[in-house]
């Protein structure tokens, strides 16, 4: 049997080993029920437990306020850029997008249709930053302001959100697919955040999405009903059958983390792991990075050859050292590190000192 | 460790052992990839395989002809209520549904936000069967014609669908959620043929659509890209992320189904499951069914014991014995025997014995 390998997928991607060992033990009789958990109606006491103590530990995780709903649906965040705005632009018809990468992008094309998009500022190709926010053209009648506050592809991260250049009244709406759960987040200060689970929360399938209540209700008619936020709400996620064994499989990523100390300590975690990446990038051998150093993404670590003629090189070499998935995306090319909460700091460690003797034998 | 429970859940439901043990080993390390199915990216070599083995094999199950798609997509069947006509409506935007059961009346309702929807005929309540053909008032302009072949909730299958009265060019589209798999079906009668999977496919989240292809393109301004089966199509279900564990669990279940020997031997074994539950609530004894013996269901067994009374000792002398599951759906009431393809016939002849048993002990 080959070893675990070092899995630095944009997404799907890692999940801690721990999860994944226990859902194999689980997998043919979950505690004594004689059923899987994919076997168990979503209707029943045994699955019922199993989703409100999911929804318990990522409340308490996230810290999240009681008045904002906690909704796992489907289709994932290229789903949900057309979910928000069916839900949420009501009968302004109107919001505002910023775009700072490839995800905000295509974000603003599928909010097109269903309302009037004005994009307050569009970062410059190649995506390596946020737009200066005296330059934002803000609605104070949108309703609502959308951003994707990392950028997967990109490797582009908001790490402090500029809140005073939205306007006030105006909900911000943030994809955060691609860093939910690396870090704290003051969820009072959004509308709605969403994201697809298979980075940091679990199996490609699931969807989450964090919505004021107060927001609810205003649903384009249009909408089917299994992405209505409120019937959701009201419904406790299970207005249809949920994606269940996804749901499972979150709440013992959840439990996870907990035991990882939550995410003040996964924070400290992933800093540290960022850093060694970027120190490599930085020292002006034979990579580079080109995101403006504010905006680099902890998770998605964006980088090239100087050489591109090495990238075959590089990949393989990886490989036989046991790391993979770390090409870049086909739009931007080079390499991508993702290395989300599940990546452990060694597999960066290992990929540094693969890294470091790469340089030595290609320098 | 207790026992595997003889599962009679209407959905999510029973999963052959076989497929759940198999995925239980290949948990951490999928074929010595170093990663879990759920790790891995939905583009890598890895993953495409799985994919394009899972199509192939329900291809070859289900006589797939090559001018249909098949598709994988998320939210459900009632999900697909929407998607249908934001997909196959077009400029018409009119549709003919016939009514038999609790789902398709739900068609209808999601339907409606869509476009004109003409009800051909509704079956009255309590469902038990099918409105005759010659009181169909079909729309030869109709953009399609829907039905539910399987009701889940009430138990009422359409064995043999009189083709001969929808007018002809309309297109069929059929909710095949809760029996699909459990016998042959001649997809060159349809237009489309759609399900959740959680009843003899795979697990929840995963959606089957399987769309003759000349009626892509005609996608509603307002259907979002991810639900789009034209673009599904073209991208191989891969537009997004697609719920790549559901895929793999669905392949296992398509490779078990192969080694039953395809769907013709497993319809003579569902048959048999279901011709020996309905000679017990047809002899008049404590147990009785009320649907049309034309329409019976062979994946919903539907039935009540004529003293309700004695409804909580039935099941919780059926819990004691290891059957679970057995209530009725809220809405009808009664019991509910869902006895799809990886049900064994184990299982059929425990709850058979266990029927004799109580009406000589309750009788």
């Amino acid at each position: 049997m080959t070893p675990r390998a070092y899995n630095f997928s944009a997404g799907p991607a890692a999940l801690p080993l721990e999860v994944l060992e226990q859902a194999a033990r689980e997998m043919t009789n979950w505690r004594g029920s004689g059923m899987s958990v994919m076997e168990m109606s979503h209707r029943g006491p045994e699955f019922i437990s199993i989703a409100a103590q999911a929804e318990a530990d990522l409340r308490e995780l996230l810290s999240v306020p009681s008045d904002y709903a906690v909704l796992f649906l489907q289709g994932g965040g290229l789903g949900e850029n057309a979910i928000v705005p069916l839900n949420l632009m009501g009968e302004k018809a109107r919001a505002d997008y910023l775009i700072t990468g490839s995800w905000s992008a295509k974000s603003v094309e599928e909010a097109r249709r269903f309302g009037e998009v004005n994009v307050v500022a569009e970062a410059s190709k190649p995506y390596c930053g946020m737009p200066a926010p005296e330059h934002w053209r803000t609605n104070s009648q949108a309703a609502y302001f959308h951003l994707c506050t990392n950028e997967t592809i990109d490797g582009v991260e908001i790490h402090e959100l500029p809140f005073e250049a939205v306007p006030s009244g105006v909900p911000i709406v943030a994809d955060v697919s691609s860093h939910i759960l690396s870090r704290p987040l003051d969820i009072n200060r959004y509308g709605c955040i969403y994201g697809g689970a298979q980075k940091n929360i679990g199996p490609a399938g699931l969807t989450l999405a964090i919505v004021r209540r107060d927001l609810l209700g205003r649903a384009h008619a249009m909408c089917p009903s299994v992405f209505n936020y409120q019937l959701l709400d009201q419904s406790g996620s299970m207005y249809n059958t949920p994606p269940t064994y996804g749901i499972y499989i979150a709440g013992l990523v959840f439990q996870w983390l907990k035991r990882q100390g939550g995410l003040a300590a996964i924070e400290a975690m992933n800093v540290a792991k960022a850093q060694a990446l970027y120190d490599v990038l930085d020292r002006g051998g034979l990579f580079y990075n080109r995101v403006d150093p504010a905006y680099r993404s902890r998770m998605n670590v964006t980088f090239f050859l100087r050489d591109e003629g090495l990238n075959q090189a590089f990949l393989d070499g990886a490989k036989a050292q046991g790391m993979v998935q770390l090409k870049g995306h086909r739009s931007v090319g080079g390499m991508r590190a993702s290395i989300y909460n599940a990546v452990p700091l060694q597999a960066v460690q290992t990929l540094v000192s693969y890294m470091n003797e790469f340089e030595r034998t290609h320098g």
